[in-house]
């Protein structure tokens, strides 16, 4: 089913391999802080995919058919950034910058960095994010596919498994996660250490093909990547056993070392120690260019261009939607300007979390069902699922209890950082919503949403409000 | 393995789960909204609960070796309520104050009515909050069990699987989770539908011990709680295949009936039709007293006083714990204080997320491991295993980043409605907290605990704030 490597593509993936590890290593030492252990933990990972399957338009990081690729594991960053050094994207000097206060090449990614697809490094989310950009593929018909690095220690964060629970229910082929099983935490062993098995089956259980592979061995790594792209009606999860601080017996798969840099006198004796367990000499750059991804359907791009909402909601719409002497619930008024949205604009998504008959989405549903995304009851993942689109340029618009956003408030905070322009609507606000009682009632929302940089709070009390 | 019930006990299982229903279906009349037709998915499974297996002093709600009951989905409150009044804890002119501004009897549970043991209603907290009732009685030795009632929508909640994971990891065989896959949402279908299989081989990979049953059949109710007593070393969930609205055959197991309370001219005929399908009359009430629990041993007891701290640091440790020449990190000053307030107080445990060295719990837990919960990367999880704990008479402190309390700002809304007094200390807080960038910076946290009724927020800038 899948062809042996020749020894020419096994030694460009090595060399990767061995250079992924040492820039990662240099990087995180310039900047006396970071996590080189975990980057040597997914460097072969990362090889496969950056030096041989991704399909990308270097030049054109905004191409929407590229594949896109997040990095959930985010304090990883470094090793993203000595990929593009490797593809010739940044220099060495520039990689140096990594954590500068004035670098792109932050600690944790934020598409500051234009490589970067999200901001990650609240553990959890890239997955969330990643089905997102999946939906997009399968909505607008591109062939792009999704990859994205967990880890083994963020896959007791719950957000995985609403991830997890959506990407098997839309049956998302083209998304692509690679478990980085390294056993360690931050504190210590993670709560299946390194039984692979244990997490092959939750992620069976919860409708992915899984494959079981040595995450340090170039040959099976491709294997499964090989038979991933060839899957169909479900998502994907390579469950790669690997060890953290990989490639330096001394400190491999030991703990105490998660977050810690090598000091600069250390450098030259690692580089060469490294260098020796590969049989390689550390090299500047790979001579490997991505592959192209397919061309693009003009139709396609067109689904792509972002739009001015408001000023389209003004002239198209103006004030034939509300019958202006008649009293309207603020939620009603939102689900009829909603609907009158999507007419406007087929860029414009919906996102529900089960209440859509009380946020009255369920208008935009039933008129634009390719549009709707039903997330269930996981309001953390609509909203990663809402910044995965917004990432590859849909205008989504979330909604459900006001109460119930306080349930991701720190995906909405990731999503600030990330810059992700989400329009969230919160029903059943204000000092009291009656019978129902406080757990359902949203007044905090008001502080939280307040606090993310950037953020625009609209409070739909009288019905022009309500309706824009 | 169990015994077929007799006729008699039969007849009374029976005859509950009609008063039940019918006692539901009055109190959300009368209250003119609420979830009747959730209640009467559950009633047959809490009859068998309520009116056979839970031991409770049902003189003494504070009594510590009760069985505890957590009813997950909180929206079907007015059952709980039909219970006691069933059991002649109220009467049914306090039932039908049901959601009354100024009733105890609120539509979704808070403690303000002693016999609720967590407030709920924000879905998929309830397991969390068992998980850390069940973790209360294993450390004090008290052999009661946690019954808690979750949905098969709010099983979309990645929290549920946080609590399902740690749940596994602990062991946790004194817990019985049942399952009411009653296939209908709010706004449709539930992810898997009636499809029962997918929930066990979830919740199988997840480590618990599995039970699928008719939710309607007293006997294979019966049957499955049984065999949940005697299972070890792992946590149960009991998968019970129900209908929403049972029992009335115009409106079970059909859409469009979530939150829909019956009219008061239908009352008599929906009563009329019950007692028929179920051959008996409504009664006020049922002739059973729960088993009382085991007989406590005085130490046990002991354990759960409650102690004033501050009184109790000033006292004992004063000054002696820092050099106040040093200078000293303030998560440092706090992990020296917090490890020298477990001397203090036994009651007091700590709570972490895998980063116990960053936020030095850790000298608490190398001190004192039997009240150290390590919940892994689980921070919604975290908060509500705290809540149950702190329900059963401890004193939690939990610790993380600042940041990554924001995770579980839900979690914490609710412990404020629960008004459970829990002790949450964020480190990495500020304008800035250097290279690792803003994912892993709190400021956002004030404007979140600041909006919690009742809460204090103390930031700790100097040794001696920090220390307290």
């Amino acid at each position: 089913m899948t062809s042996k490597l020749n020894l020419e593509k096994i030694n460009l993936l090595n060399q990767a391999a061995l250079n992924l590890r040492i820039d990662s290593i240099k990087a995180t030492t310039a900047s006396k802080s970071g996590h080189p252990t975990t980057c040597m933990a997914i460097a072969d990972l990362m090889s496969v995919i950056f030096f041989d399957f991704i399909k990308y338009d270097i030049n054109t990081p905004e191409n929407p058919n590229n594949d896109r690729f997040i990095l959930s594991v985010g304090h990883a960053a470094p090793i993203i950034y000595a990929a593009y050094k490797n593809l010739g994207v940044i220099t060495e000097k520039e990689l140096l910058t990594l954590r500068d206060f004035d670098s792109v090449l932050e600690g944790h990614p934020t598409p500051r960095f234009k490589y970067n697809e999200a901001a990650t490094g609240s553990l959890g989310q890239g997955l969330g994010i990643a089905v997102g950009m999946a939906i997009n593929a399968k909505h607008d018909k591109l062939d792009y596919k999704t990859y994205v690095i967990i880890g083994d220690g963020e896959a007791a964060e719950g957000s995985v498994w609403e991830a997890a629970e959506l990407a098997s229910h839309y049956k998302l082929d083209n998304l692509i996660a690679i478990l980085n099983c390294n056993r360690l935490g931050q504190s210590g062993e993670s709560i299946h250490g390194h039984d692979v098995n244990k997490f092959a089956n939750k992620f069976e259980a919860f409708g992915f093909k899984v494959f079981i592979i040595n995450g340090h061995d170039i040959q099976e790594i491709y294997n499964a990547l090989s038979q991933a792209q060839k899957v169909q009606n479900q998502p994907v999860i390579i469950i790669a056993k690997t060890l953290k601080g990989s490639g330096l017996k001394e400190i491999e798969n030991k703990n105490n070392y998660h977050g810690k840099p090598f000091k600069q006198e250390e450098l030259n004796n690692i580089i060469k120690e490294l260098e020796n367990n590969f049989g390689l000499k550390y090299t500047e750059k790979i001579n490997h260019t991505p592959y192209l991804p397919e061309k693009l359907n003009i139709n396609n791009l067109n689904n792509n261009k972002n739009v001015n909402i408001k000023i389209n909601l003004e002239q198209d719409i103006n004030n034939q939607l509300f019958d202006k002497s008649e009293k309207l619930a603020t939620r009603k008024a939102f689900g009829l300007a909603l609907e009158a949205l999507g007419q406007v604009n087929k860029n414009i998504f919906a996102l529900d979390a089960d209440v859509q008959n009380s946020t009255y989405t369920e208008y935009f549903a039933k008129k634009y069902p390719a549009n709707f995304v039903q997330c269930f009851i996981a309001e953390q993942n609509m909203i990663s699922v809402a910044t995965g689109l917004q990432a590859r340029g849909k205008i989504p618009f979330a909604a459900t209890f006001g109460a119930f956003f306080t349930r991701a408030f720190d995906q909405i905070r990731m999503a600030g950082i990330g810059r992700n322009a989400l329009r969230l609507c919160g029903s059943h606000c204000g000092v009291s919503i009656g019978q129902d009682g406080p757990s359902q009632m949203a007044l905090e929302d008001i502080a939280m949403f307040r606090a993310i940089p950037e953020s625009i709070v609209l409070l739909g009390q009288i019905l022009t409000t309500a309706k824009l």
